[in-house]
């Protein structure tokens, strides 16, 4: 017998945020706010029964590494001993700041549990998509606010039943620029200096958020931020700094890139001249099934 | 002791074609017409002499299945024993008509042998690269042109020595989006129904082009390349069609992806509707060392 299920997930960007260290990666996560990308990963999951187990991920029609997709898998298949194919597609770049693994671990969570019977409660899914993501190294706040849309206010971190997290629905045309190299941020989450840089910054800016939680003040406190842990280079500061003249823009965490609103004919031909651009609306809804 | 070349080969975007078969693969290939971009791929070629021969392809950081710069690697590299690392970096997306492949072969041919000492001709390195793409079966016409750079007609297939090819240096912006999910190139050239068709329109279009090499020819014979073989989808035939106000646009084949010029700031607003975008010039250098 085959069986499927398919499932979608927003990508998700960070304006600024705080890392917070906990030995259960549950409890592990960051506080910090940040917005649901309409573009995500969108995940079919197929599973045969099979006397041997196999995991099988594609993403974008190529076999891959996916180790927190793969490991996903694994835990929402527990014992059942199946032939399982995860096929996810996405037009977004990965290590860019757009929450791409968080999106594609949790796709396949809920995609996969529907194809086995939907009996894991989407709690426990976006629990384990999010312990995963930590334990990997691969993010540490984007499934949470993913499985639900919007712009995040993060003021607990972790997984549900730990986290503490206020949605705004938000209407709102986006340009996503990638400026430059992709950044790895397992490195930077492992480098010391770099992560009290990190909650230096981020801890005040997150509580300045939340006395003043609106759309504006997101990208004035992340463009602080980027500036004031010395994570944007030069020329991710000045095409921020020029955005100002058509709109906002600040950088997508932790990635070469930066996230933008206002006049998208202008700000697409400042954006063209440093890299590649996308287009997109804020997701209200959350991650979900097909 | 350690040595390093590096070099930089223009992506390359194909209008329309003819597949030209052939039992030599230094003689296999295609008729057509196109552009190189000044996006491309840079790679640097890092040799140690080592007891024991290992070739490592990293293409944006990741280490990949990259066959065709494997490949290539092996060639040049005869029967030497060294360690040798392959660091290629590109901004363009594979598997979308942008000729990544073939810049990647080309790139790693020029800048391996310079790390070796520069004792291959560079004709002999462009035969290479253009014998190991047609190998592989992941393109037929890109590599030649990309060595020589501007607008090309390739009026006689396969590597320098067979073919022939003329080139145009053209000064002008490009836009390149990415309209839909990439396209298995090496599928298409298999089917014996997608390959008659190609030479059916691409064959007498190629003869057109050839009594008037304009840009703007480049761009009309694209269009009717790209509809009457079927390979354009309806998305990216209205895509075209809506260029037509402000500019030029036509398929990169084999991609889900145009290039145009014109109006930026218009074309841009229209692309970003459907897919991610890109800017750059005509490259007219071809590739070379750096």
């Amino acid at each position: 017998m085959v069986s499927e299920g398919e499932a979608f997930c927003p990508g998700h960007v960070t304006a600024f945020f705080e890392i917070v260290e906990d030995s259960d990666p549950r409890k592990k996560g960051s506080r910090g706010a940040g917005l649901c990308l309409s573009l995500g990963v969108r995940t079919v999951a197929r599973v045969r029964d099979a006397p041997r187990r196999s995991i099988d991920v594609i993403v974008n029609g190529r076999r891959g590494k996916a180790e927190v997709t793969q490991k996903v898998a694994e835990k929402v298949l527990g014992d059942r001993s199946c032939e399982v194919k995860i096929l996810s597609e996405t037009p977004l770049p990965v290590s860019q700041g757009f929450g791409v693994s968080a999106a594609a671990a949790l796709s396949t969570a809920l995609a996969l549990d529907d194809a086995l019977g939907g009996n894991v409660p989407r709690e426990e899914l976006v629990a384990i998509a999010h312990e995963t993501e930590v334990e990997c190294g691969t993010g540490l706040g984007d499934v949470v606010p993913a499985s639900l849309g919007g712009m995040d206010l993060r003021l607990k971190p972790g997984a549900p039943g730990h986290a503490e997290v206020q949605k705004f629905p938000i209407t709102a045309n986006l340009l996503l620029a990638v400026i430059g190299p992709e950044m790895p941020t397992k490195a930077i989450l492992q480098d010391p200096g770099k992560v009290a840089q990190i909650n230096r910054v981020g801890g005040p800016l997150v509580d300045e958020f939340s006395r003043e939680p609106t759309f504006k003040r997101l990208f004035e406190l992340g463009s602080r931020f980027a500036a004031e842990t010395g994570l944007a280079n030069r020329t991710l500061l000045e095409v921020v700094h020029a955005s100002r003249m058509f709109g906002r823009a600040t950088m997508a965490m932790l990635g070469n890139s930066v996230f933008a609103t206002g006049n998208s004919a202008q700000l697409a031909t400042l954006f063209l001249k440093f890299g590649t651009l996308q287009k997109c609306e804020v997701d209200n809804e959350g991650a979900k099934l097909l």
